[in-house]
């Protein structure tokens, strides 16, 4: 009775895998500066709570499998501000961002087909790649130019006969890169050479700090099949509990085959489609609001951070994270060693360590990735407890 | 860019996949009773909706990935009820039941893996075997004699090398069987001798109607290890909305695997797990009404299917759901008929065609699966009409 090699091969989220030395000083009276994880501690909008508070239903019952007709309908008004042009049935509602990638997956790629994606990458990414037996290639981006994308060359020498798809994140989660318009046309050239699927997850396309224009897969000509977008409300709203997310694709076979993976699992919740619904009419006063705070967070964050000796962290340009290079041998250990050695002031900083958001081993082994999710005051209480930490913990390793 | 063999092979729903031809019927002014989906016209316990209404949270943040400390503590009480001795730490919250059972496979089935299902079965289960490359196999069970469980021998034939589980539903659906007290110890022995995996689907524990005892997988002896429970609140508080389900087991080695996956999706929906808890104080006296509701129906209900005249339906002991033996050719072709060629003073009656619960090609042709889900009112009006339908197409196809 072993458990599968899936399971086996299943990488621990880098996010999560040093919760139990966090919920130990915890225990020990420390506080915990979390930078780990992207759960922001914006408030969500008050339209969205209302429509919880007003529920008028007597019956929770199952919502369609591809999600509510209102969701859906009010959703292309939302795509067509940023120039995307969609019908509801383009769009199909799932449990966070996260069972979008997994039913893209399901249903795009065979056991062992491959998929490229740029190095580092979002973690769970390749979770869902080993759930559905599929095969991650990765083509390196690098700290020191803050994450750009490699020339085109460095794609093809990844593409396979097995090759079927590339995986983006724009903007970027871990790095806060933004693609280019020159970089989304080189996507699109090798997309459209290769006829690969593009998965583009684009959920945070609210959160870019940079005069450089959003471009979505969606902009791009003559791949208007092979792209699947996978969207999230959760950053967006700081609604993350609610699980709403939604796969969208104009390609109509690929519906049809998620379509057999969302009746499976019957529906997307209903609740959480009520909120999302409810959020679409967010007052753009709290947009702008949202926006300016990550803006000056992320500001105060990169500046502080790169006043630290031997710490580098490029400017990202979106999304509300950023890989930081830091003077450690091993930022794993480390980041082990802030939770469970260390604390300043009764207080410490949990960090995500980089190495998990890399496909090759040995890579990220001496980056972190930090979220901006918490207030300036309280990052820069964090930042004097890592200053700290990096001192000592290289002060203890000469000895 | 062709799509995966996986969605390829995935069977569509049963339970949906004459959707558009009821949707067309509804268009052309047509009343469909809807038996085909497991859906309850229940209300919701106020208290559950109170729980909405009352939310007190400024963030709706993620939830932990097992679900939260609160919600898995109060379950521990709820089992204790049934004799099932349990901590908080041996529940896993997840996205419905369906997600328990995506993730049961998904941790313990190697691609190629068998399992093995008793047939009729949960349409779903095929779909997530399919999802994670899982085969499954059947041992028949036959309307004649209500579904029982067949001779152990049955099952030893369908043991191979590759065999890993053995998964039931009791109280089951699509048959309404329940097991007796021998049949469990059956099913104990062999999951025991060949040490297999015992996933056993319990969501509709409530609901059985007969003096025979109910017999969790949890209270066999000597596999405690090799139980991997799945629930769900869904039927139970009629909130199938809220995707609200747990997988359960001792098995420490398998929680860790699960919790894999779980830490992937990030986390079950925040706000159906405040339902959730809140439904598990749900007054007895509502519990009792429902029930009693339910055994009506279903007395009612088997009362007015064995009068037609060539239709036969086993006495179901649990659960909410009736597989019935219609006196036609083709069973889904006659549900498709009901709704698209068919209305009796504007009315029709929408069931899940039978060959969908079955493993095997070419069985329960004549079969359908009915959802008791509808007040007697409807059910009486949806009795009249199925006759009236047997009728004309069945003197329909005589010329």
């Amino acid at each position: 009775m072993d458990i599968s090699v899936r399971a086996d091969n299943m990488p621990q989220s880098p996010i999560r895998k040093l919760a139990k030395y966090a919920d130990a000083a915890k225990r020990n009276g420390i506080h915990v500066y979390h930078l780990n994880i992207g759960q922001p501690d914006i408030l969500t909008p008050p339209c969205a709570l209302e429509a919880v508070r007003n529920l008028d239903r007597q019956i929770l019952d199952y919502s369609p499998s591809q999600g509510t007709q209102s969701l859906r309908t009010k959703m292309v008004g939302y795509y067509a501000e940023y120039g995307i042009d969609l019908s509801p049935d383009e769009i199909i509602i799932t449990s966070g961002g996260s069972e979008a990638i997994l039913f893209a997956f399901m249903a795009c790629l065979n056991p062992g087909d491959e998929i490229i994606v740029t190095d580092p990458s979002y973690a769970n990414y390749m979770a869902f790649a080993i759930s559905c037996g599929a095969v991650v290639k990765s083509v390196k981006t690098h700290i020191e130019d803050g994450f750009k994308l490699p020339p085109v060359e460095e794609f093809e020498k990844q593409i396979t006969p097995k090759t079927r798809a590339i995986l983006i994140c724009n903007p970027n989660n871990p790095t806060g890169y933004l693609y280019s318009k020159q970089e989304m046309k080189q996507i699109r050239d090798i997309v459209k050479k290769y006829n690969l699927y593009l998965f583009s997850d684009e959920v945070y396309r609210e959160f870019i700090y940079t005069k450089r224009p959003y471009i979505s897969a969606f902009h791009l000509e003559g791949i208007e099949e092979n792209v699947v977008l996978v969207d999230s409300v959760s950053k967006r709203y700081s609604e993350c509990g609610i699980r709403i997310g939604a796969l969208i694709t104009k390609n109509k076979k690929v519906r049809e085959a998620v379509m057999k993976f969302c009746q499976a699992r019957l529906s997307p919740p209903l609740i959480g489609q009520i909120i999302a619904e409810a959020s679409l009419s967010t007052p753009q006063e709290y947009m702008e609001e949202v926006y300016d705070e990550y803006l000056a967070r992320r500001n105060f964050l990169i500046d502080q951070l790169n006043q630290i000796p031997g710490v580098f962290a490029p400017t990202p340009m979106g999304a509300f994270y950023i890989m930081v290079k830091l003077p450690v041998d091993d930022a794993e250990k480390f980041c082990k060693w802030c939770l469970s050695d260390f604390s300043y002031d009764g207080q410490t900083i949990m960090m995500a360590p980089g190495n998990g958001f890399y496909t090759e081993p040995g890579e990220g082994k001496d980056q972190v990735r930090m979220a901006y999710i918490l207030c300036k005051e309280d990052l820069r209480k964090a930042m004097i407890v890592l200053r700290k930490a990096l001192e000592e913990y290289n002060k203890q390793s000469r000895n």
